[in-house]
């Protein structure tokens, strides 16, 4: 059974995103001036190829992020996982 | 009314991810080899405020996706609106 894993990572919220404030900047030089708070993170998505339970591909996944996708001393994850015919 | 949008952008089928590969690499060297596909994207989260309609905020992000977020070109995106309490 596949499985596809939609992974976002974000800074953690005291940690300073410069990325974020020169887009929102960006934005309101655009003239949207009505953005409240603006974050930039990163989106990964994967598939996991013949795993038999959810809940393996959830561990397996889990453990990749805190070893390799994400930095999880500056960074925060979350991640779903859906079923694929 | 403030909404919080979630807007993903990824590289379009057609174009090379040679981040998305190295990250699969990257993983594989670990021990992981059951990942069939890998694609590396940008995540964005932000607040607008003061907006009566989603109709109306929906627009504005379609908006600002194709002039500053995202590149057309290169780039599908994604994005959902949530109302904020």
């Amino acid at each position: 059974m596949d499985w596809l894993v939609k992974v976002t990572i974000q800074l953690k919220e005291s940690i300073l995103d410069p990325q974020g404030q020169a887009v929102k900047s960006g934005l309101e030089a655009l003239g949207y001036k009505n953005i409240a708070d603006l974050q930039v993170g990163k989106y990964i998505e994967l598939t996991v190829s013949d795993e038999d339970k959810e809940q393996e591909v959830s561990t397996q996944v889990e453990e990749m992020c805190q070893r390799l996708l994400a930095n999880p001393v500056i960074e925060d994850y979350n991640y779903e996982i859906e079923e694929l015919a």
